[in-house]
Protein backbone atom coordinates (compact mmCIF):
# COMPACT_ATOMS: atom_id res chain seq x y z
CA UNK A 1 0.00 0.00 0.00
CA UNK A 2 1.49 2.82 -1.17
CA UNK A 3 0.63 7.06 0.39
CA UNK A 4 -1.70 8.91 -1.76
CA UNK A 5 -0.50 12.15 -3.74
CA UNK A 6 -1.98 15.01 -5.76
CA UNK A 7 -0.91 14.56 -9.41
CA UNK A 8 -2.23 17.99 -10.77
CA UNK A 9 -5.59 20.25 -10.14
CA UNK A 10 -7.35 22.01 -13.21
CA UNK A 11 -10.26 24.53 -13.50
CA UNK A 12 -13.65 22.57 -13.51
CA UNK A 13 -17.04 24.12 -14.91
CA UNK A 14 -20.40 24.22 -12.93
CA UNK A 15 -22.17 22.63 -15.45
CA UNK A 16 -19.17 19.33 -15.62
CA UNK A 17 -19.23 19.19 -12.12
CA UNK A 18 -21.09 16.54 -10.43
CA UNK A 19 -20.69 17.43 -6.63
CA UNK A 20 -19.91 20.89 -6.29
CA UNK A 21 -21.26 24.52 -8.02
CA UNK A 22 -19.68 27.97 -8.10
CA UNK A 23 -22.81 30.59 -7.52
CA UNK A 24 -23.25 34.08 -7.15
CA UNK A 25 -25.54 35.05 -4.42
CA UNK A 26 -27.56 38.51 -4.60
CA UNK A 27 -28.50 40.01 -1.26
CA UNK A 28 -29.35 43.00 0.38
CA UNK A 29 -27.15 44.71 3.22
CA UNK A 30 -28.56 46.47 6.60
CA UNK A 31 -28.55 49.28 4.88
CA UNK A 32 -30.72 48.03 1.95
CA UNK A 33 -27.82 48.40 -1.02
CA UNK A 34 -27.47 45.38 -3.24
CA UNK A 35 -24.27 43.18 -3.14
CA UNK A 36 -23.52 39.76 -4.60
CA UNK A 37 -20.83 37.37 -2.73
CA UNK A 38 -19.38 34.40 -3.82
CA UNK A 39 -20.51 31.17 -2.53
CA UNK A 40 -19.97 26.89 -3.11
CA UNK A 41 -22.93 24.66 -2.88
CA UNK A 42 -23.24 21.05 -2.74
CA UNK A 43 -25.26 19.69 -5.50
CA UNK A 44 -26.29 16.35 -3.60
CA UNK A 45 -29.46 17.23 -1.40
CA UNK A 46 -30.53 15.20 1.79
CA UNK A 47 -34.46 14.89 2.78
CA UNK A 48 -33.12 15.95 6.63
CA UNK A 49 -31.79 19.62 6.00
CA UNK A 50 -28.19 19.15 6.12
CA UNK A 51 -25.47 18.04 4.12
CA UNK A 52 -23.43 16.33 6.53
CA UNK A 53 -22.76 14.89 10.17
CA UNK A 54 -19.93 14.43 11.81
CA UNK A 55 -19.77 11.89 15.18
CA UNK A 56 -18.65 12.16 18.66
CA UNK A 57 -18.17 9.32 19.59
CA UNK A 58 -17.97 8.23 23.00
CA UNK A 59 -17.03 4.86 23.85
CA UNK A 60 -18.27 3.18 27.20
CA UNK A 61 -15.70 0.67 28.42
CA UNK A 62 -16.18 -2.33 30.42
CA UNK A 63 -15.45 -0.83 33.89
CA UNK A 64 -12.05 -0.75 35.29
CA UNK A 65 -11.02 -2.48 38.61
CA UNK A 66 -10.73 0.83 39.73
CA UNK A 67 -14.12 2.01 38.88
CA UNK A 68 -12.93 5.14 37.35
CA UNK A 69 -14.77 6.12 33.60
CA UNK A 70 -12.43 7.91 31.76
CA UNK A 71 -13.60 8.98 28.23
CA UNK A 72 -12.61 7.77 25.14
CA UNK A 73 -13.20 8.52 21.46
CA UNK A 74 -12.51 7.82 17.69
CA UNK A 75 -10.48 10.07 15.23
CA UNK A 76 -10.07 8.65 11.58
CA UNK A 77 -7.13 9.19 9.16
CA UNK A 78 -7.58 10.12 5.31
CA UNK A 79 -6.01 11.61 2.45
CA UNK A 80 -8.38 14.24 1.29
CA UNK A 81 -7.63 15.48 -2.03
CA UNK A 82 -8.39 19.15 -1.65
CA UNK A 83 -5.43 19.88 0.86
CA UNK A 84 -3.11 17.34 -0.48
CA UNK A 85 -2.07 15.07 2.01
CA UNK A 86 -3.24 13.25 5.51
CA UNK A 87 -6.29 14.82 7.74
CA UNK A 88 -7.48 13.70 11.12
CA UNK A 89 -10.45 14.11 11.80
CA UNK A 90 -14.05 13.38 13.55
CA UNK A 91 -15.58 10.33 11.78
CA UNK A 92 -18.01 12.34 9.05
CA UNK A 93 -20.21 11.97 6.56
CA UNK A 94 -22.17 13.10 3.65
CA UNK A 95 -25.93 12.52 4.40
CA UNK A 96 -27.62 10.15 1.35
CA UNK A 97 -30.60 10.56 -0.14
CA UNK A 98 -31.67 6.62 1.92
CA UNK A 99 -31.08 8.41 5.31
CA UNK A 100 -33.85 9.11 7.42
CA UNK A 101 -32.39 11.77 9.91
CA UNK A 102 -29.35 13.16 10.52
CA UNK A 103 -28.72 10.29 13.43
CA UNK A 104 -29.35 7.58 11.02
CA UNK A 105 -26.30 9.16 8.34
CA UNK A 106 -24.36 9.11 11.64
CA UNK A 107 -24.89 5.50 13.07
CA UNK A 108 -24.48 4.49 9.44
CA UNK A 109 -21.35 6.28 8.42
CA UNK A 110 -19.76 5.76 12.22
CA UNK A 111 -20.18 1.71 11.71
CA UNK A 112 -18.92 2.06 7.65
CA UNK A 113 -15.83 4.56 8.71
CA UNK A 114 -15.03 2.91 11.89
CA UNK A 115 -16.94 -0.37 12.04
CA UNK A 116 -18.74 0.52 15.46
CA UNK A 117 -22.24 0.37 15.83
CA UNK A 118 -23.40 3.05 18.00
CA UNK A 119 -25.53 1.95 21.14
CA UNK A 120 -27.49 4.97 21.73
CA UNK A 121 -27.98 9.16 20.17
CA UNK A 122 -26.63 10.98 23.39
CA UNK A 123 -27.39 14.69 21.68
CA UNK A 124 -28.09 16.02 17.79
CA UNK A 125 -26.91 19.40 17.42
CA UNK A 126 -28.61 22.01 15.45
CA UNK A 127 -27.74 22.39 11.23
CA UNK A 128 -24.35 24.41 11.78
CA UNK A 129 -23.01 26.79 9.38
CA UNK A 130 -19.25 24.52 8.04
CA UNK A 131 -18.26 27.45 6.14
CA UNK A 132 -20.23 30.54 6.33
CA UNK A 133 -18.18 32.69 4.72
CA UNK A 134 -17.76 30.48 1.52
CA UNK A 135 -20.54 27.80 1.25
CA UNK A 136 -24.06 27.10 2.25
CA UNK A 137 -23.15 23.79 4.05
CA UNK A 138 -24.98 22.77 6.83
CA UNK A 139 -23.77 19.96 9.39
CA UNK A 140 -24.93 18.49 12.34
CA UNK A 141 -22.61 17.15 15.13
CA UNK A 142 -24.06 13.58 16.50
CA UNK A 143 -22.85 12.57 19.95
CA UNK A 144 -23.08 8.41 19.52
CA UNK A 145 -22.52 6.30 22.59
CA UNK A 146 -20.77 2.87 21.90
CA UNK A 147 -21.06 0.65 24.38
CA UNK A 148 -17.95 -2.17 24.32
CA UNK A 149 -17.94 -5.67 26.43
CA UNK A 150 -14.91 -7.19 28.07
CA UNK A 151 -14.27 -8.95 24.99
CA UNK A 152 -13.74 -5.73 22.86
CA UNK A 153 -11.03 -4.87 25.44
CA UNK A 154 -7.64 -7.09 24.62
CA UNK A 155 -5.45 -7.79 27.93
CA UNK A 156 -3.34 -5.40 27.68
CA UNK A 157 -6.72 -2.65 27.91
CA UNK A 158 -6.75 -1.56 24.34
CA UNK A 159 -10.14 -1.62 21.74
CA UNK A 160 -9.63 -3.96 19.42
CA UNK A 161 -11.02 -2.65 16.30
CA UNK A 162 -13.66 -4.04 14.67
CA UNK A 163 -13.95 -4.84 10.77
CA UNK A 164 -14.67 -1.77 8.94
CA UNK A 165 -17.25 -1.67 5.88
CA UNK A 166 -15.65 0.95 3.15
CA UNK A 167 -17.12 1.61 0.05
CA UNK A 168 -14.45 0.47 -3.06
CA UNK A 169 -11.38 2.36 -2.74
CA UNK A 170 -11.76 3.93 0.83
CA UNK A 171 -8.88 3.73 3.11
CA UNK A 172 -9.46 5.52 6.84
CA UNK A 173 -7.33 4.31 9.62
CA UNK A 174 -9.13 4.84 13.34
CA UNK A 175 -7.65 5.68 16.16
CA UNK A 176 -8.84 5.50 19.35
CA UNK A 177 -8.10 8.32 22.05
CA UNK A 178 -8.65 8.85 25.97
CA UNK A 179 -9.64 12.18 25.43
CA UNK A 180 -7.51 13.69 28.16
CA UNK A 181 -4.73 12.99 25.90
CA UNK A 182 -6.50 14.24 22.67
CA UNK A 183 -4.67 17.61 22.80
CA UNK A 184 -1.03 15.68 23.32
CA UNK A 185 -2.33 13.12 21.04
CA UNK A 186 -3.25 16.48 18.24
CA UNK A 187 0.22 17.31 18.51
CA UNK A 188 1.71 13.83 17.34
CA UNK A 189 0.01 14.03 14.42
CA UNK A 190 1.06 17.66 13.84
CA UNK A 191 4.36 16.23 14.11
CA UNK A 192 4.31 13.45 11.94
CA UNK A 193 2.57 15.43 9.12
CA UNK A 194 -0.65 15.24 9.57
CA UNK A 195 -3.15 17.97 8.99
CA UNK A 196 -6.02 18.53 11.64
CA UNK A 197 -9.52 19.37 11.08
CA UNK A 198 -10.46 22.57 12.39
CA UNK A 199 -13.48 21.49 14.26
CA UNK A 200 -11.44 18.36 15.98
CA UNK A 201 -9.38 21.21 16.89
CA UNK A 202 -11.89 23.88 18.17
CA UNK A 203 -13.51 20.75 20.50
CA UNK A 204 -9.88 19.98 21.99
CA UNK A 205 -8.93 23.03 22.93
CA UNK A 206 -12.39 23.68 24.47
CA UNK A 207 -12.15 20.44 25.84
CA UNK A 208 -8.68 21.05 27.75
CA UNK A 209 -8.84 24.78 28.20
CA UNK A 210 -10.51 24.54 31.69
CA UNK A 211 -6.75 22.34 32.73
CA UNK A 212 -4.78 24.91 30.60
CA UNK A 213 -6.34 27.90 31.88
CA UNK B 1 -31.52 49.61 10.07
CA UNK B 2 -32.87 46.39 8.03
CA UNK B 3 -32.17 42.90 8.40
CA UNK B 4 -30.24 41.93 5.33
CA UNK B 5 -31.21 38.99 3.19
CA UNK B 6 -30.82 37.02 -0.34
CA UNK B 7 -32.38 37.96 -3.27
CA UNK B 8 -31.63 35.33 -5.66
CA UNK B 9 -28.55 32.79 -6.34
CA UNK B 10 -27.36 32.15 -9.77
CA UNK B 11 -24.12 29.85 -11.00
CA UNK B 12 -20.91 31.53 -11.82
CA UNK B 13 -18.16 30.11 -13.70
CA UNK B 14 -14.80 29.91 -12.45
CA UNK B 15 -13.73 32.64 -15.05
CA UNK B 16 -15.38 35.14 -14.02
CA UNK B 17 -15.56 35.08 -10.29
CA UNK B 18 -13.31 37.27 -7.72
CA UNK B 19 -12.30 35.16 -4.69
CA UNK B 20 -13.36 31.53 -5.69
CA UNK B 21 -12.64 29.01 -8.20
CA UNK B 22 -14.04 25.36 -8.96
CA UNK B 23 -10.81 22.98 -9.19
CA UNK B 24 -11.03 19.23 -10.37
CA UNK B 25 -8.06 17.29 -8.51
CA UNK B 26 -6.48 14.39 -10.59
CA UNK B 27 -4.92 11.84 -7.51
CA UNK B 28 -3.34 8.84 -7.36
CA UNK B 29 -4.63 6.65 -4.70
CA UNK B 30 -3.53 3.98 -2.18
CA UNK B 31 -3.79 1.19 -4.74
CA UNK B 32 -2.26 3.15 -7.30
CA UNK B 33 -5.15 3.87 -8.93
CA UNK B 34 -5.84 7.47 -10.68
CA UNK B 35 -8.91 9.17 -9.17
CA UNK B 36 -10.48 12.64 -9.27
CA UNK B 37 -11.99 15.03 -6.56
CA UNK B 38 -14.17 17.94 -7.16
CA UNK B 39 -13.31 20.82 -5.18
CA UNK B 40 -12.85 24.66 -3.98
CA UNK B 41 -9.82 27.39 -3.75
CA UNK B 42 -9.39 30.74 -3.06
CA UNK B 43 -8.00 33.28 -5.76
CA UNK B 44 -6.46 35.12 -2.75
CA UNK B 45 -2.83 33.94 -2.09
CA UNK B 46 -1.41 35.07 1.77
CA UNK B 47 2.57 34.97 2.11
CA UNK B 48 1.12 32.75 5.51
CA UNK B 49 0.50 29.25 4.28
CA UNK B 50 -3.48 30.15 5.47
CA UNK B 51 -5.93 31.49 3.85
CA UNK B 52 -7.59 32.62 7.28
CA UNK B 53 -7.55 33.17 10.69
CA UNK B 54 -10.09 32.42 13.57
CA UNK B 55 -9.81 33.95 17.07
CA UNK B 56 -10.52 32.75 20.60
CA UNK B 57 -10.06 35.97 22.22
CA UNK B 58 -10.09 35.66 26.19
CA UNK B 59 -11.03 38.43 28.13
CA UNK B 60 -8.93 39.55 31.03
CA UNK B 61 -11.15 41.36 33.47
CA UNK B 62 -10.05 43.72 36.49
CA UNK B 63 -9.50 41.37 39.43
CA UNK B 64 -13.15 40.78 41.08
CA UNK B 65 -13.55 41.37 45.01
CA UNK B 66 -13.80 37.55 45.83
CA UNK B 67 -10.64 37.24 43.49
CA UNK B 68 -12.44 34.79 41.39
CA UNK B 69 -10.96 34.67 37.27
CA UNK B 70 -13.68 33.52 35.53
CA UNK B 71 -13.15 33.36 31.50
CA UNK B 72 -14.90 35.68 28.92
CA UNK B 73 -14.95 35.69 25.06
CA UNK B 74 -15.98 37.61 22.21
CA UNK B 75 -18.58 36.31 19.58
CA UNK B 76 -19.77 37.55 16.40
CA UNK B 77 -23.06 37.49 14.69
CA UNK B 78 -23.44 38.86 11.04
CA UNK B 79 -25.67 38.05 7.81
CA UNK B 80 -23.78 35.19 6.01
CA UNK B 81 -24.80 35.19 2.29
CA UNK B 82 -24.01 31.63 1.48
CA UNK B 83 -26.21 30.57 4.36
CA UNK B 84 -28.83 33.18 3.93
CA UNK B 85 -28.97 34.11 8.02
CA UNK B 86 -27.49 35.35 10.75
CA UNK B 87 -24.81 33.28 12.05
CA UNK B 88 -22.52 33.69 15.63
CA UNK B 89 -19.15 32.60 15.28
CA UNK B 90 -15.79 33.73 16.73
CA UNK B 91 -14.39 36.19 15.10
CA UNK B 92 -12.41 35.45 12.00
CA UNK B 93 -11.33 36.46 8.46
CA UNK B 94 -9.26 36.31 5.99
CA UNK B 95 -4.98 36.83 5.86
CA UNK B 96 -4.38 40.29 3.66
CA UNK B 97 -1.68 40.51 1.93
CA UNK B 98 0.09 43.01 3.85
CA UNK B 99 -0.24 40.51 7.02
CA UNK B 100 3.14 39.07 7.97
CA UNK B 101 1.89 36.47 9.95
CA UNK B 102 -1.30 34.66 10.97
CA UNK B 103 -0.73 36.68 14.39
CA UNK B 104 -0.77 39.59 12.80
CA UNK B 105 -4.12 39.14 10.84
CA UNK B 106 -5.66 38.00 14.04
CA UNK B 107 -4.91 40.93 15.95
CA UNK B 108 -5.82 43.21 12.82
CA UNK B 109 -9.26 41.37 12.37
CA UNK B 110 -10.12 41.57 16.09
CA UNK B 111 -9.67 45.24 16.57
CA UNK B 112 -11.51 45.73 12.92
CA UNK B 113 -14.47 43.67 13.85
CA UNK B 114 -14.56 43.87 17.74
CA UNK B 115 -12.64 47.07 18.39
CA UNK B 116 -10.69 45.04 21.29
CA UNK B 117 -6.73 45.70 21.26
CA UNK B 118 -4.96 42.27 21.71
CA UNK B 119 -2.68 42.59 24.93
CA UNK B 120 -0.99 39.27 24.20
CA UNK B 121 -1.05 35.96 21.57
CA UNK B 122 -1.17 33.05 23.91
CA UNK B 123 -1.35 30.25 20.88
CA UNK B 124 -1.06 29.82 17.13
CA UNK B 125 -2.41 26.69 16.31
CA UNK B 126 -1.00 24.98 13.18
CA UNK B 127 -2.09 25.07 9.81
CA UNK B 128 -5.89 23.81 10.11
CA UNK B 129 -7.94 22.03 7.42
CA UNK B 130 -11.37 23.93 7.40
CA UNK B 131 -13.34 21.49 4.87
CA UNK B 132 -11.05 18.92 3.72
CA UNK B 133 -13.73 17.37 1.87
CA UNK B 134 -14.69 20.24 -0.47
CA UNK B 135 -12.18 22.65 -0.07
CA UNK B 136 -8.15 23.67 0.15
CA UNK B 137 -8.71 25.89 2.75
CA UNK B 138 -6.29 26.13 5.59
CA UNK B 139 -6.63 28.01 8.93
CA UNK B 140 -5.26 28.77 12.10
CA UNK B 141 -6.51 29.58 15.53
CA UNK B 142 -5.16 32.60 17.26
CA UNK B 143 -5.54 32.51 21.38
CA UNK B 144 -5.59 36.07 21.85
CA UNK B 145 -5.68 37.59 25.60
CA UNK B 146 -7.09 41.02 25.91
CA UNK B 147 -6.67 43.06 29.59
CA UNK B 148 -9.10 45.14 30.31
CA UNK B 149 -9.17 48.03 33.12
CA UNK B 150 -11.55 49.30 35.27
CA UNK B 151 -12.58 51.70 32.97
CA UNK B 152 -13.42 49.13 30.71
CA UNK B 153 -16.56 47.84 32.75
CA UNK B 154 -19.51 49.61 33.86
CA UNK B 155 -21.22 49.77 37.20
CA UNK B 156 -22.92 46.69 36.90
CA UNK B 157 -20.17 44.87 35.72
CA UNK B 158 -20.72 44.46 32.17
CA UNK B 159 -17.56 45.01 29.17
CA UNK B 160 -17.68 47.77 27.78
CA UNK B 161 -17.59 47.87 23.73
CA UNK B 162 -15.17 49.87 22.37
CA UNK B 163 -15.68 51.55 18.87
CA UNK B 164 -15.17 48.81 15.94
CA UNK B 165 -13.31 49.58 12.78
CA UNK B 166 -15.30 48.13 10.10
CA UNK B 167 -15.17 48.38 6.41
CA UNK B 168 -17.86 49.84 4.65
CA UNK B 169 -21.03 47.78 4.22
CA UNK B 170 -20.15 45.46 7.19
CA UNK B 171 -22.25 44.90 10.12
CA UNK B 172 -21.31 43.00 12.62
CA UNK B 173 -22.87 42.82 16.18
CA UNK B 174 -20.82 41.55 19.10
CA UNK B 175 -21.47 39.88 22.00
CA UNK B 176 -19.08 39.41 25.45
CA UNK B 177 -19.49 35.67 27.09
CA UNK B 178 -18.57 34.36 30.34
CA UNK B 179 -17.16 30.60 28.71
CA UNK B 180 -19.21 28.44 31.61
CA UNK B 181 -22.29 29.98 29.56
CA UNK B 182 -20.94 29.67 26.69
CA UNK B 183 -22.75 26.21 25.80
CA UNK B 184 -26.60 28.13 27.23
CA UNK B 185 -25.86 31.41 25.04
CA UNK B 186 -25.78 29.19 22.01
CA UNK B 187 -28.82 27.30 22.74
CA UNK B 188 -30.48 30.78 22.99
CA UNK B 189 -29.06 32.02 19.83
CA UNK B 190 -30.74 29.01 18.56
CA UNK B 191 -33.99 29.58 19.36
CA UNK B 192 -33.87 33.18 18.32
CA UNK B 193 -33.00 31.95 14.45
CA UNK B 194 -29.23 32.06 14.40
CA UNK B 195 -26.94 29.37 13.16
CA UNK B 196 -24.03 28.95 15.08
CA UNK B 197 -20.78 28.12 13.01
CA UNK B 198 -19.26 24.60 13.15
CA UNK B 199 -16.05 25.31 14.94
CA UNK B 200 -17.34 27.83 17.94
CA UNK B 201 -20.35 24.79 18.59
CA UNK B 202 -17.35 21.88 18.50
CA UNK B 203 -15.22 24.19 20.70
CA UNK B 204 -18.70 24.76 23.17
CA UNK B 205 -18.89 20.93 23.24
CA UNK B 206 -15.74 20.77 24.34
CA UNK B 207 -15.64 23.24 27.03
CA UNK B 208 -18.92 22.09 28.64
CA UNK B 209 -18.26 18.04 27.90
CA UNK B 210 -16.53 17.50 31.22
CA UNK B 211 -19.36 18.95 33.12
CA UNK B 212 -21.72 16.93 31.24
CA UNK B 213 -20.40 13.45 31.27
Amino acid sequence: MQRASVQSTSPLSTEDSRWLTLNLVAWTDEEGKSRTWEMIARKTKSKTGVDAVFMLALLRLPETSDGKVVPWTILVEQFRPPIGTYVVEFPAGLVDEEDKSAEDAAIRELYEETGFKASKVLKTSSALASSPAMSSSRTKLVSLQVDLTAEDVDERGNVRLPKQNLDEGEHITRRIVRLDTLKDVLDEYEQSGFIIETRLYAFAVGYSLLSEL
